[in-house]
């Protein structure tokens, strides 16, 4: 897709630190290294999010994860990682084009930090019941 | 696994508000409703974490995140979708059973909040080399 960046880094016309790469994927570097070892991992074909991505290249992209997050654990010695894949610009989405992003943790201060808000006492039973049957009318 | 309370999900022998369940996992929402609509992916036979889960049962897993991402979506006219594995008490995994959030986003400001510290200026293009080198040769 013209002017999308990741298009670019798959089709090598700007350059990343590549970490391991095949003819459906490629994952490199962030240049953010939000911590040591922060990796996304790309489509090489275009797809903006995980509303228009399909079941075989998700299951592709996600079938790497285990052994790069054991990959870059090992290389750093870190703690922990969260696998975190981001669609939407309220959901912290910046490039629309499909990412998976891995941060191995260190500590509960290096560069991530999620809040999760919980709304435990917000719903009853019968309120949760309802949203689950709303969402499997959907299905 | 005993003890373990996904595990006691899956074996129904605690309740939880499902939405979509096959032999290989369930998908039931979150008592905290971090957002509404807020939904856990488990696969039924116990595994940890990341780093312990085997490729086959990561990519069933995420071959349904698209389907049920659009039906959560859809459900409730969601803006985004954080989609978030989190692996170790420093990356702030609290259940030691393998599981992938599903978060709708409605605005900013809902329950789930990630902040994203970029080091971009710490790291030189050779560092960055060197660290690539150092997880290549893990994998």
């Amino acid at each position: 897709m013209d002017n999308c960046i990741f298009c670019k880094i798959a089709k090598k016309e700007i350059p990343c630190t590549t970490v391991y790469e095949d003819d459906k994927m490629i994952a490199f570097l962030d240049i953010s290294q939000i911590t040591k070892g922060h990796t996304l991992i790309i489509p090489k074909k275009h797809v903006e999010n995980v509303y228009e991505i399909d079941e075989e290249t998700i299951a592709y992209l996600y079938s790497k994860v285990p052994q790069l997050a054991k990959a870059i654990t090992k290389a750093f010695n870190a703690k922990g990682m969260n696998v975190v894949n981001n669609n939407g610009t309220n959901a912290g989405q910046t490039v629309f084009h499909y990412h998976i992003h891995l941060v191995p943790r260190y500590d509960e201060n290096d560069g991530l930090r999620m809040i999760f808000t919980s709304n435990m006492d917000k719903y009853s039973k019968d309120d949760l019941e309802q949203i689950a049957s709303n969402i499997r009318e959907q299905l």
